[in-house]
């Protein structure tokens, strides 16, 4: 890291957005893009950060997302809002359709969005932490490309469909956790091929569905469910909530529209809103105050909280800026200067 | 099995119904109570069938359910319906609401039902299937009392919270999954108990925070949840969601005010319907259709859907009647002529 520099959060986003733009993407999915690249590389995440951002080019490069869609929101009236993101990126539908979501989950204590359509590459953590801070719980679940097979099973059926949950504190950073139901998401398979290491036993199974720990081979065969059928029950509900019941692809029909596993895939998310204070309304108890009692509890026998190493993660980026590898800065440099020329096939 | 007898479903529902009423329960909670009892036994789930009906009594013997409840609903006009149970059983709360929420599921699309104040003690996938019927999709969940070590830790701090999940299939019985967020079910360790017989490893960890596989070590110690940490996160959510945020007991608090783990506990529920037709309208695709997919490649890859087996139980006692011992015979002719005052001591 002798070679690293801080750049400020600011700064990284319009650097990302600028390069977006360059590659033909409309400012506003652009920032919204920038925005969620750039949080999950303050946050720490490294598969969900900047190594994004070339991948969401290969995208755009092979045609497989609108760079110019304008995602279409119905709210109607009741708890049900959708967002058509008319095949463009998922963040940009996220953007437009937040206040309508916190609005509609704050008047009827309930409220689902249904975002239809999107070329999906984030975490599902920014939605439910804004949803959090907020003042609002949330889920948030979405199919992906079938690599996972199921609990019993050899072949890719399901995805590694992430599954995520925040919850308000009223003094703290939100309770927000957010998972592959995968054991591992597809992400850290290929940083383990990128680093030459083995997977750990358990992961994957290869293409005939024998165990390997070869990440090469995991990618061509299939992935395992965390919690045996436990997470293969969760898993296929989400292929059902968030793929079948919102009339948009699941993960068997999202590989096969996007000509394999080797970009990231297009289908729907079901975010879900809750209201702890209308929920609780009578009761005489303030969800908050109990909430933190189990928290406060958790984090005291288990030493950490989920999320809470992003959240330190953060901090330290927005005191002195991100770090940047200097590989980092030279893609940056790259895309800057080549646009959509300049990209590096997939894999 | 030699002794064993067989009973109609409609004659044994009136015959443990007939035994709650003579300890003092109310015609409408013991006719629900029998129905969910006799659902347990029908399906061949030997952990939630007559098992249950002894441990009712002695909740009722400890003067902890109140036997003449009557549970209110609250519907409102929103998505979100409140059922009071007044410190009476779950199932009666949840057969009053039952039809509400049903219709308001089909009106708006979404619906939740928070179920407060309940003796818990059945499963959840009667809730589920009973929303699968009437064409909609739906996740229960509530906490229970605290038995369950949270990963990472050593203390019980969670319950065994339940999550089930319910999916309407056109031609077929509906798409079922319920399940404890710890390892195992209590009702399992018990059988285990009762049966002299060792714990799997992983299931759970003694008084002292040490790994064991002795059943009465694990019933004073802690079970663990299933799925590392991924499992502790889901079940937390449960204790935020159906316990916190309907202002009601989470399992800590379960646990305290029934003085023990020796009783089923009083607590909340929180179910969510879901009408597929509404999410998916304007998508042109069928819901159902796509679900069958999915569900179709589940069972042909594992050979088994989760259900299946209860189903498949249930045919049999549909045809020929329940099958019941010599014991649980025995157990029904002492309850009915002694009432209160025959029913043992917990454990």
């Amino acid at each position: 890291m002798g070679d690293s520099v801080r750049v400020g959060i600011a700064a990284l986003e319009a650097r990302v957005q600028g390069i977006l733009e360059i590659c033909g993407v409309a400012p506003m999915p652009a920032g919204a893009v920038a925005r969620v690249i750039v949080a999950g590389e303050r946050d720490g995440c490294a598969s969900h950060g900047l190594h994004r951002l070339e991948q969401c080019l290969q995208v755009l490069k092979a045609g497989q997302v609108e760079p110019e869609a304008e995602p279409r929101l119905a709210a109607g009236e009741g708890p049900i809002l959708r967002v058509d993101a008319g095949g463009g990126f998922a963040s940009a539908a996220w953007e437009l359709a937040r206040p309508a979501l916190i609005a509609r989950s704050r008047e009827l204590g309930l409220a689902a969005l249904a975002i239809t359509d999107c070329l999906h590459f984030a975490a599902l953590w920014p939605e439910v932490e804004d949803l959090a801070r907020a003042g609002l719980a949330s889920i948030s679940m979405c199919p992906s490309y079938a690599t996972v097979a199921p609990f019993g099973g050899t072949e890719p059926l399901l995805g590694t469909n992430p599954f995520a949950f925040g919850w308000p504190r009223p003094d703290a950073d939100p309770y927000v956790f957010d998972f592959a139901t995968s054991v591992a998401a597809r992400g850290e398979v290929e940083l383990h091929r990128k680093a030459g290491t083995e997977l750990p036993e358990g992961w994957a199974v290869d293409a005939k569905g024998a165990p390997t720990r070869e990440p090469q081979a995991a990618l061509d065969g299939a992935l395992l469910t965390f919690g045996a059928h436990k997470g293969t029950a969760i898993s296929a509900m989400i292929e059902l909530l968030a793929g079948a019941m919102l009339g948009d692809r699941m993960s068997v029909e999202a590989r096969e529209f996007a000509g394999g596993a080797a970009l990231p895939p297009r289908h729907g998310a079901l975010i879900l809103a809750f209201d702890p204070g209308t929920f609780a309304a009578g009761s005489g108890r303030d969800p908050g105050r109990e909430g933190e009692r189990l928290i406060e509890a958790l984090g005291g026998q288990t030493g950490r909280l989920p999320s809470q190493r992003r959240y330190a993660a953060r901090k330290i980026s927005e005191a002195d800026g991100i770090a940047l590898s200097a590989e980092q800065m030279a893609t940056l440099d790259r895309l800057s200067e080549g646009g959509l020329d300049a990209v590096r096939e997939p894999g």
